[in-house]
């Protein structure tokens, strides 16, 4: 049987939920207070699993330390104490919805991993508001 | 790939587990303590999960202001501060185990969802005590 | 420099707000949905707080073993799985706020502390509401 | 002796930190990533603490969903999911570190306390940053 | 459709990551500090996870008193307050990493649970780092 | 008015509890199971308090950023994945309780410290054992 490994990291950004394509109307009218012209912000709190099995010689799926330095190079150098929609790169055209930020890193992350590993992604945006992908 | 979005909620009651069918003997050794006769209570912590595809208009699976409101109407508004044993249509003739009380959100809150979204609760009835329904 | 320790326990219980020398109009205006005529209920969170010396034998101000001891005789087995305004002495005539409820905890615990130790009490009745005697 | 309720609430803004008066390689050296200039963001978790005597008629040192209130209309509708240095007339010329919105929060809530009533703020920027006002 | 109830417990240990079929330039660039010849240690928490059916007369899947009893006697009276690596026969050819004490809770808990259940454990070594087994 | 800022750490590390005063018997009696002869550990969460004037300047009572350096410097690099016991000078011959790590890591960051500034510390043992120094 496979073993999944977690690890926890966090990141503060600000954010915008704000689709161009739309009237300021509808935008409000869907985003309602997200949609905040001069943004709001988040501590994000990111679960990164990875599934797989153990390596004999080292007892681990994956050393938690590596996957550490990928999230950090990836997620927290990139996104941490910035504004989604408009320090990075990834969101300046892409509605930064926790939703959208988790397929996002996703794919970040996956490039990173061993084929035979499985990843999964859980963002919390808040304490109440949460995301897992896959499902 | 589908996704998941998760939205936590809390409902302060009071609630006895009892079988009626069952002797006050019988009920004691089952249930031991949380079978005291005039009931006890707990701060119940759920999280809703609804699993389906991100929306390309609102980047959302599904509006957790409206996920929200639909869990405010079903549960917070009928068990909250409510005793289940008594005050409760739903638990007049079903025992109000964790187990029982998922299941029960789970169709009070299945029928306001579109049929290719999938629904999973988890009830803590404590820190230490929770399920999920479905498996 | 006195030291303060601190030990966390939990209960979990039902209660009523209802004050009887008031009108039904007058509760229910006054403690509204906690004054539920068929209880609800709360897990509550108590942490203990005792300050002193530090023993030059033991290196503890108290041993945390018989403070959870001293908590367990005189706090969970009174009312853990209890209604605390039909199953308890002590609030039979007093409302059981969380006020009221952690001054009661306070007496019923001071009287095994040595008299140059200091109590204090913190008592969560949920994750946002919670009281601190003495203040 | 006197005792202690307290209230969380919380609200989600973005923030940067910055000093007018200073250079910008300054604000740079002092605030670091903070100083981002684009904002960043946070979930600002407020715990509000009132000290008083305990009403002999409601066992309540002061009625929590009335602190909740006064919270609400002078904290959390004006802050939440706001920039706190663009949205807000508190901080236009006030750097929105979280000592200093503590203390805004101090004043703001404290017209609405009795005068026998003492108020003390918590304010959580992340898990682990955190300030107490007064000391 | 089956229900899962779980159950969290937890345990303090000493332990340290070393393989000793490695050098010891092999083990301190694997482990880390995590290889630290005198040991470090941690709080860990366990959830025990069950899936099954409701039994119809307990409204229970698994009595949680129960399977707190088995995790007490399989794990805490085992592993609780002892050093991983030195006190257990468990430890004493494998290397204690998370990914190997769960599988090994696995192993001690599966034994006591009926055929149609499932099992699963999750292992928090700390509170960012944590395991799932099986996947 | 005075105010306080808080920065929250962690380290893990074992420790034994034993006084070599005493008998076996007697630190068995006294220690219980922490007295495990090889030693147990803990995940030590740590919360460094400082109180004083808001600079008007940077809106800081003092720079979080160096007060987390001057903890890691102190505290996280000499304790972190240690045994107290063996691997560190401080607890040599001191018994490492709680209240008595408090108090060692007092005294190491107090030296970093302005003389307007007071210190407080808060060591979390496990999340039911914790200590406060100064009282």
């Amino acid at each position: 049987m496979r073993l999944t490994v977690c690890r926890k990291e966090h990141f503060n950004a600000a954010h915008r939920l704000h689709n161009p394509h739309l009237s300021d109307e509808e935008n409000q009218k869907i985003f309602g207070k997200c949609n905040n012209f001069y943004y709001h912000g988040h501590n994000y709190e990111l679960v990164v699993k990875v599934t797989g099995e153990i390596d004999p010689v080292t007892g681990y799926v994956i050393d938690l330390k590596l996957l550490s330095d990928i999230i950090k190079e990836e997620v927290i150098d990139k996104f941490d104490h910035k504004n989604l929609n408009l320090d990075t790169e990834e969101f300046k055209n892409l509605n930064p919805t926790a939703e959208n930020i988790a397929v996002v890193i996703w794919n970040k992350i996956r490039k990173h991993l061993k084929p035979e590993h499985e990843l999964k992604i859980i963002l919390y945006e808040t304490e109440r508001n949460f995301v897992e992908y896959p499902a």
